[in-house]
């Protein structure tokens, strides 16, 4: 279940309630819930050296206050590895040698996030965590709902827990920071959960003329909100409903593996919607405005809607995505729309129904 | 909840129901609980070269039936390391690539157990897991109960999870194997359970001449449902219910850290419940009656009841004692007996209560 109350979203789980926080001044906010809720436990915040640089002040004032050591991580995919989260591990049990409990703070994009969260999720099975995502897409994305992760020489995301952050704070600012390529890997992410539940979504989207109008704290607060409301409904994506977060990634995981993920994630994800909706016109599930409405969309935002691949790429295209979990016995599952907010599940898709 | 049906022990947790089952040939066990439950999971079979050697018809037997691959990890505490959880969990993943799912089969003692466990309860963010205890004291304690972890160079345990098995398979005739200082081990641990919820258990033990005369198969079903009861109660130690199991530990443990692990686990608790006793008498919480039945009954055992520490091992144990987590502000927090069969937590235990 979640529920507003002051401008906050609250989001109930089996084992707590817990807030995501829409701020304007992370440190002031941390500070604030850190006091009420998590002192006297020692801090420790996990960063990297690209946001320290950043927010410095605000870091500071922050370790300052509630008395937080900061632990840097190195600001690349490569920190998701088991080295790193042993050298993290580690420098927990370091500081937790002087009080009897500690909680994290981690502050950075998704790999700072599922890095720390997997350490607090397993040290000592279990401490408190604060989740504060500096980029569009951890902010709207992989902060909530407690899937953390790292990687291993074998692949991707192939070690983890499921471990509810105590709180979430999202930050308009960090936004200000940003390259447009990250903001646009966000907006991809947003005109999706537009398409899997909210029209209000996605007309706000529509109807501005270009980026600069978006009202990022609404479009941030409502992406958060339809995330939020999915997973707590889904801890641990045993009901199937958690699934359909994936309009979109079973084409577009493909297409990050048979480019070697020169194309990225975002951009991957709307060619992947587009593919998926294509699918569901020619089916019959969907009608063909619904695909000129997201046609139109991921144009306004420079986001593309196709992609050319050479024999070699659509080689390992389709044995990606025949590799996918989702597949199975040679029929694929798929998220289909059915109108803007609203998908189905379909899960006989063959091979021949997929045109890239 | 707890429930017995057809000999087995159900145990309910917030996940699901899993059984208990005593079994006289762990193979057959297993291949059927596999084939009804897990099929057609790829198993892999975790377990250390000495176990492989004493059972390695069993082992290959029930490989072959199942089709399951087989991995091996040191035969000792060392096993519990990051570096070998880097190596079983690359493992699993080499065999994941065949097909969707895995499952694992933890065939060896508290070591076996809780990496495998560890591994299974973080891979892909967990996969089922059955767990063959080896020895009494796994078999009675660290097998039930879902709690999993390895260790830091900064310290034993400090990461894991709690991640429930889905079955648990007691096979008696893995004690024929065992050292008579091993069978102790349990049977320290065993005594405990008598003492903190059954004076039937405790009387069972009273009754017999000597460890020969113990009918095993009684003795392991009893205390496992015991620890069963408990664990299911307060699943994730949130409850304080759980810390009832710490009776004799908190001394026991200093112990085995004053002497530098050259005490065994199961000799420290027994003279860790003698003190704890012997401090219950002083404060009137118990008669002296039951101090002497325990200590008459670890006697029989040739579990001793008392230690001599030098100077510098009793100043290794005050300070091992203080670090403690149960210690707060200068006043201990203790499991007393009150009589066979009950305890009571008492949370202003000082210093000069404990006589060492």
């Amino acid at each position: 279940m979640v529920y507003r109350e002051n401008n906050n979203i609250y989001v109930k789980t089996s084992e707590k309630t817990y807030p995501i926080i829409l701020s304007s001044d992370f440190a002031k906010t941390i500070i604030d819930f850190y006091k009420e809720n998590l002192f006297p436990r020692v801090a420790v915040i996990v960063t990297n050296r690209t946001i320290f640089r950043l927010w410095r002040s605000k870091i500071d004032r922050l370790s300052s206050l509630i008395g937080a050591e900061i632990v840097f991580v190195p600001d690349s995919e490569k920190a998701k590895s088991l080295e790193t989260y042993d050298k993290l591990v580690n420098s927990l049990a370091h500081y937790d040698e002087r009080k009897s409990s500690l909680a994290v703070i981690a502050i950075g994009g998704g790999v700072v996030g599922d890095l720390a969260g997997f350490a607090a999720g397993t040290y000592r099975r279990g401490i408190p965590i604060i989740q504060v995502p500096t980029t569009l897409l951890a902010q709207i994305d992989s902060s909530i709902g407690g899937k953390t992760a790292i990687n291993l020489q074998a692949g991707k995301n192939l070690i983890g827990v499921y471990h509810q952050p105590d709180c979430v704070v999202l930050d308009m600012r960090f936004l200000s920071t940003l390259k447009e390529e990250n903001l646009k890997e966000g907006l991809a992410e947003g005109i999706k959960y537009g398409v899997i539940r909210s029209p209000a979504l996605f007309s706000m989207l529509e109807e501005v003329a270009d980026m600069d109008q978006i009202d990022w704290p609404s479009f941030v607060g409502e992406c958060a909100a339809i995330k939020a409301r999915v997973v707590s409904r889904d801890e641990k994506e045993s009901r199937g409903l958690r699934y359909i977060l994936n309009f979109g990634h079973t084409i577009g995981h493909a297409i990050e593996v048979a480019t070697d993920n020169r194309i990225s994630h975002g951009i991957a994800v709307a060619i992947g919607m587009v593919k998926a909706t294509e699918i569901a016109c020619r089916l019959g599930i969907c009608r063909h405005t619904t695909l000129v409405r997201l046609l139109r969309l991921l144009d306004k935002f420079s986001l593309p809607s196709d992609i050319k691949m050479d024999a070699s790429q659509k080689r390992r295209f389709w044995r990606a995505l025949m590799r996918d979990k989702k597949f199975s016995s040679g029929k694929m599952k798929f998220i289909l729309p059915v109108r803007i907010g609203a998908v189905r599940v379909v899960d006989n898709i063959t091979r021949d129904m997929i045109r890239i």
